[in-house]
């Protein structure tokens, strides 16, 4: 039976196919299905309401907005996620954009395409493929408003590091150091004023969308995608102090802006939506106008991409806000002394993304002076605390017309991005981390599954007795007699050393298990020292 | 005319006290006015609709439920806030408890009467008359159901420590070390049946209140009332364990017991209303039954006292709830490491309160065997934050019958209950605390008016050269020659010292201020040490 209901249904595939004029176009899982129609007609406009498409497999069907992309032309897109045929029907006010009907084959993911990034475990991501996602990330907040030989160097840059995820604008930026003039807007322009000192203003159209704008902006989170890199997409900024005023737009072209940008990026399976980047230096914006964008985002979204709100310094959005699917904090309290990342993290039940807790490099400012050691050390204080931590880097050699990684991309210049690689490979290996003793044992994380990871930070050692708690989270407590494998990881030096010894378990003593010959390996009396300790037995 | 008219509203004033049959009156602001209702019949009950009460003073009108003390009396209770006639007006099914009407004055409260504790500055409280309330309370979990003597010995105790505050359950409590068997009961027995042991289990009737039970518990919050504490009142707990079922049952048994302890108690001034303590350890209850519970509470309350929610350790409930007023953390995380405490602040934009981050003592169980240097010193760190942390004790110095103080109270045997008043004193004189330089600068606090409390906690320093963050919170920062005293406060020996050096600020260096002749001071090298350091010009 089984055998002939497969054959069966390929008779059908096949049949459909000798129907079509032409061959039967494959999408891949994740990847994005593009449907261009033409309409010659004096209306055409940016209007969010012009063109709709319900795509249907099977019991699934999803309907995206459609936007229009100037020249007469509309554009519906379209990231299937189940294998197999999906058909479409379009609907429209324009004839021509109307009932247009079709289908298309959604094949399994090639290799490299793992799918859109989820939580996971409530406090960790993986990809729709259930491929583990740990995120690493950068920031180079308007790289795709730099020269284009720079773009495609902080291109270069990302593929020699092991980052995997980048904090982005999609507006360009004004700031002390960032003055670079785009050469391309988000919008037309209505009209061009001169202000008291003479300076051209120029006055937006924001009811006209520039689609070659974010042309662009897909062309460059096309290659990050290419190169495994979310793209954390920071929809709206405060660094524009009266230069463009994309910072100050009527709530209706917010609203609009976020409508149009969705229907156009949705489909790219390496989005993620960062409603802003400190949005309480936003003076223009409420709490209340952030929740109302926040919204708008996940409800024009289909596929419910990642979803955050970045603020300044120790400032705290409503993480709790069920559309939030993440903390995106700036706060480098958390990581710099023990147990403060659990601390967040028993608070929130989400993942927890430190996005911000300062910069490796040279500045004046203390939030861009810090070395490439304290910067990685600060990713190993997030991620012994079951949590995540962004890196950034903030060097100038020359002046401001420098490229400042962390506003400009370019070329890494600092220490820390060569540990982002480390990092990632034990996480990996590892699988996601917590406190195994949480509130009482700062320094030792567990993956619940036998492997434990103890951070020393800045402690150097030169032995080290085995102890570790009996506390193993919310897992099983180490019985009498499991044995335990160390190996010693110099997170600045990245190696990675077996020890040969094996552990064995005693009793558990108040809480501590220590090893039942008392041994001890020693250290390198060096800072920035980790154990990862992995349970041999049984096998 | 001002004159003429005081003299006019002073003889309304007698003419109504003229025409009263009875002298007027005369309850002070945030006492209690009672109205005792006699109703001679057989379907007088506990239900809760069978009398209400509405108050009216000018333009403010409200309305409270009365409740049934049994003895066929129903009684009204009432506080006022505004001073002058409030005028009364009953409903009720029985005719003889219906439309019962009449007054009182309420005058203003008297010397050690500052009514109801409130919220102030988002992240502190100050009584009802705006004088600072900083909570430095501690926890004697079932102390109103020991012997008598127990319980004035217990008042006694606190009568004579730096409390403002105290845990305590309504329900009897049955744990390891708690096994007294209460000698009344909330609920009247419908049933004693034998269990499988042939142990006596009785069967309540939820229907039938004790009022006998309640009165008992109202006298001991009357108590605390005049000992100026708060009683921070546990509506349910998980310390049951099938002995009485007070922690399981069922929801509407609930529900009718939190609007008849609500309607007994919201009168009284002190109390705060704590839904739980550990609620994720009471198996029957759910994250959404407690949210239920609480909106119960704050719906029945007609005066919004303070209510929170208490979990185990780490367990954070969303305290961003709108019903919930403050934080009730279990966590000793956030005060056993720099920095912890203002994390939590900076989460969550309501008073941090950690109600259980260990306690002093000398049991078997790590949380119960912190030295009284380790418990005051949690305080200060939660100070220092911004936050405030209570207090506990728990010393067994014989078998399971001594009088732990944690549950049971009797006599304090340990140290840091001692130290409570000093802690009071200091926030009394300095006013609220926040962290000067949050994210930067883990050890100094101040109250954004020129006084700044460095807390140096275990470092023990011989001299400390004059140095303070040029941030000053979102307070204007120091100028130039501003000048500063120092007090050196010993907060285990209790010890404030004067230092007699002025010091006077220089301009801002790398976001630190030096004083002028880098002065410094001698200090004892001890642990504990805070330095107090206040603005003295502009007088």
């Amino acid at each position: 039976m089984r055998g002939f209901k497969g054959i069966f249904l390929l008779s059908v595939g096949l049949f459909l196919n000798i129907n079509s004029v032409f061959a039967q176009l494959k999408i891949e899982q994740w990847n994005r299905f593009e449907l261009k129609l033409p309409n010659n007609s004096d209306k055409n406009s940016f209007s969010d309401n012009l063109l709709s498409a319900t795509f249907t497999h099977k019991d699934t069907s999803i309907t995206v907005s459609g936007f229009y992309d100037g020249n007469n032309q509309y554009i519906v897109r379209f990231m299937p996620d189940k294998t197999g045929i999906w058909k479409y029907s379009t609907k429209s006010a324009f004839t021509p954009l109307n009932n247009k009907k079709g289908e298309f084959e959604c094949i399994k993911a090639s290799a490299n395409n793992h799918g859109i990034v989820r939580v996971s475990q409530t406090y960790h991501f993986k990809y729709a493929d259930s491929t583990a996602y740990f995120p690493l990330g950068t920031t180079a907040y308007a790289w795709t408003h730099m020269a284009d030989d720079v773009q495609e160097q902080t291109l270069k840059s990302l593929q020699n590091s092991g980052f995997n995820k980048i904090r982005m604008c999609v507006f360009p930026k004004n700031y002390e150091l960032v003055k670079e003039e785009p050469t391309i807007y988000p919008y037309a322009v209505k009209e061009i004023k001169k202000d008291a000192k003479g300076n051209e203003v120029k006055i937006w159209d924001f009811s006209q969308f520039n689609p070659a704008f974010f042309q662009h902006l897909e062309k460059r989170i096309d290659d990050l995608q290419a190169l495994g890199i979310e793209a954390d997409l920071i929809v709206f900024h405060p660094y524009d102090k009266g230069r463009w005023g994309f910072d100050e737009m009527p709530m209706e072209a917010n609203l609009n802006y976020i409508k149009y940008l969705v229907a156009r990026l949705a489909s790219f399976r390496n989005i993620w939506w960062s409603l802003a980047n400190e949005y309480d230096f936003v003076k223009s914006k409420t709490d209340k106008d952030w929740e109302t964008l926040i919204k708008a985002v996940v409800k024009a979204d289909p596929y419910h991409h990642l979803c955050s709100i970045h603020g300044s310094t120790a400032k705290y959005f409503n993480y709790q806000m069920p559309e939030i699917t993440h903390t995106s904090i700036q706060d480098g309290a958390p990581v710099l002394n023990w147990g403060g990342a659990a601390i967040v993290r028993s608070i929130y039940p989400k993942p927890i993304i430190f996005d911000e807790v300062g910069y490796e490099g040279n500045l004046k400012s203390r939030w861009g002076r810090y070395s490439g050691e304290e910067m990685n050390h600060m990713v190993w204080m997030g991620l012994l605390g079951g949590t995540y931590v962004t890196h950034g880097e903030s060097y100038m050699f020359k002046d401001h017309r420098d490229t400042i990684f962390w506003a400009k991309g370019g070329q890494f210049k600092g220490n820390s991005w060569k540990r982002a690689a480390l990092a990632r490979q034990i996480l990996s290996e590892t699988g996601p981390l917590e406190m195994a003793d949480v509130s009482r044992d700062f320094k030792t994380a567990t993956n619940g599954k036998g492997t434990y990871l103890i951070y020393f930070g800045k402690e150097m050692l030169e032995e080290w007795i085995f102890d570790l708690p009996h506390k193993n989270a919310s897992s099983e407590r180490p019985k009498p007699g499991t044995k335990y494998k160390v190996d010693i990881i110099d997170t600045w030096d990245m190696s990675i050393t077996k020890v040969n010894t094996t552990f064995e378990a005693s009793e558990a003593n108040d809480y501590r298990i220590a090893d039942k010959s008392n041994r001890k390996i020693r250290l390198p009396l060096k800072p920035y020292i980790a154990l990862r300790i992995t349970q041999t037995n049984p096998d």
